[in-house]
């Protein structure tokens, strides 16, 4: 663990324009998938009346991974490319990011879902559909559903500390956008008939927001913050090579 | 925006050779792209006579986002690996490729793409079934299909800049081509129930050409344009990096 | 169009230890890769008794586009990783592999083949199961069959000379073996319904001898023969930079 | 073959922090990928009552292949990346893990294992869901099975020795947890109907240890270390190059 690390940005430098376009990045990405993906489910739900089905989450669980494979491709040198605030908050508990950047990387990302969540609201305007929101599944527990978002942002987040942020990764950080999407994507195959499989406090609360339906929103806050802090704590704590801590992330200046 | 750096690039130099082969990778990448694309759309109405449902639309989805991915690597070092009129009118927008070599640029895409579709055409011409065009979903209004095309090439447009164009980049560049298809890919998934996921007017323009069918084909324009100029005004006024307008693309010679 | 590069490999020289390993390497991957492909094709008609559907096709389109991605990264570096007689066809026309080391891939691409459909076979004796054979759909002609084989090799055939053979193609090259699978993945979701998508004489050939069915089995030797030909002609003459003709690949050397 | 590479770790060397390190690393990415992969069978059993149809047979070879693609590069650096018994058997007979620290291996990789089996136990608690358990399709012969479990294994080796190991693979290397994650996905197109397409013991031993049913368990061992050896003795024997030998992988040192 590395909490020392942590420090208070100085906020007179918040205003510095790498890091305005670093939080302005989050907003643009978080915007796009959140788009992409509650979109995603929008559209499944116009070709198809009846329950979800295996095909349906298939469409659904490659648009959320693919959403975050490019997004995070797009912005990786602009602002380490987040994309959820359970990550930030990741990176966070390890001292690769300033706390004052990360609250405006969080507000960005708020931000970015919920515009997301009013554009598709007018784009299905006339055409009947509802907005999707992250729910527990038939017969799945409280217990159950926050383990389960624990366990999926832990292994985002061990996978985002190994290929981007770890200074040994050497090669591996090439494909890393990759396997940071294509862990949401597996992801999704086995979260979403139990939570919906969110692992981001911005991908559920942008619909929610924008349904005003908070109904156990508090757990798609607490899964994966605290699957993103523990994987922040061990990968750090036990993984991490002593170089990394000098230049682990673009986002690691202060803010 | 950078629209000062676009220039009328001297027309003596239209017929040097690198041009001519930019050129000609543009029209074969365009027609490999729509001969797959809109014969994955033929192909799978001949599995299946109902309306479009979850797994078809898995099957569009990822031929059309992994025909982008290999046609863009395929010509990227050739032509910049455009494949669409909407990324060479986005990269324009940014200056990166001069005013006469777009021109020459969307010819040979409008080209390349019309070939697709009558070679499509006759081959299946013994089998009864008929050409797909792009149009709006049931319940879908003009402004919703406009606002969606817009979006979805602005994503499309933006992860091009990030990963293919700005000097930042670094390795990033590697998996760029990646990057491009699976943008295209997860886009799908909210776009085809909507207005087909288009994107881009040269796939749009060669089935309704061969058809003989413009019915809202205008949708198909004015959508990726906008889409991908904003991207293009925001990224390069915004995000990019000031060695990138040294050397952005293998396309940016003087044609 | 660089025929004159073609050189009949002293025969001497066709024992070297490395040119064995190269052909061991054919032999090894296109067994592999039929195996997996043909046995997708079985295995799903274990799952299903109808006609194929489309999540059926995506199943056969993954299995065969990923199974030629992996074993071409296997053996890129050993044979040149063609796995494929039309692609070792498509690269001596370019003059980028000898007749006579050309002439023993083949070999060993159908015995590979046909070791694959014969162990299927033995694994399939006890489930009332048959082996798939590739063949037009229903209405298909043999021109429209034809035509589509010869595209859909053209592109294959295409994109590996883009991003495996072009000494231009830089970074390219590291994403090369993902690009040649994808693109046999994304022409699948064209090809099955109307030819089986073969684009690989040897992927062909292996079912066809262990069921002794030959029906319409020339199409696909023509059709992909034509298609990889036509590739290399035009890639060779038109876009190949100079560079290239020294070292092309690793199967470059004399047999 | 080179067995005479196999050296017995000394013992005392064995609570060394990078050998611990390891070996934890391996405790976490088998539990992640069981956890995903075994999640993905249950989380379709909650979607669909009836026998597993094509597109259920997606979800599950996605789920698996990408889990087992993002551990990789996730440990790739720390342990070499196994993730499964039967890899780290296949390195170990080519000699590149001690047997001491194979050992150590395959104790975290079941522990890893059992531990996301208790967890998925625990989360479908009150679901109404069962533990699914690898076993023979209808009509599947024990040899039939076994000879499957074999190849696919030997495939699966076969690409790691190929792309992670293998000293002249380059810039391969740079997509080896791809292509090892591929290969992975690719298999279970042929296997999931006849074995369940394991391929990998650990796998196999979590669920039939939670559910306390291990019939027909054995092939599971069998099959996966029988493949994963003879790809071992293969590519070590015809393929690797010499200076591969002086460092393979990460986990070479002494344990």
């Amino acid at each position: 663990m590395a909490l020392n690390k942590m420090v208070l940005g100085r906020s007179t430098e918040a205003t510095a324009p790498d890091a305005l376009r670093a939080v302005f990045a989050e907003f643009i990405a978080t915007f796009l998938f959140v788009f992409i993906g509650v979109g995603s489910c929008i559209a499944h739900s116009k070709l198809s009346d009846g329950p979800l089905e295996a095909a349906g989450l298939v469409c659904i669980a490659i648009a959320h991974g693919l959403a975050i494979a490019v997004t995070v491709a797009a912005t990786a040198n602009i602002s380490g490319g987040h994309v959820n605030p359970a990550v930030t908050f990741g990176l966070a508990v390890g001292g690769y990011i300033t706390i004052v950047r990360a609250a405006f990387y969080w507000i960005a990302q708020l931000l970015g879902a919920t515009l997301a969540a009013y554009l598709l609201k007018a784009i299905i305007l006339t055409t009947g559909l509802s907005m999707p929101i992250h729910g527990l599944g038939a017969g799945v527990s409280i217990t159950g559903g926050l383990i389960l978002e624990t366990v999926l942002t832990f292994a985002l987040v061990f996978v985002i500390y190994a290929t981007a942020v770890d200074g040994k990764r050497g090669q591996i950080g090439i494909i890393a956008p990759l396997a940071i999407g294509f862990t949401v994507l597996a992801d999704h195959f086995i979260g979403v008939p139990f939570t919906g499989a969110s692992m981001n406090p911005a991908r559920s609360f942008g619909p929610a927001f924008a349904a005003m339906d908070f109904h156990n929103h508090w757990i798609y806050w607490v899964g994966p913050l605290l699957g993103g802090g523990i994987a922040g704590i061990i990968y750090d704590g036990v993984f991490m090579t002593a170089e990394s801590d000098i230049l682990p992330l673009p986002t690691d200046a202060d803010v």
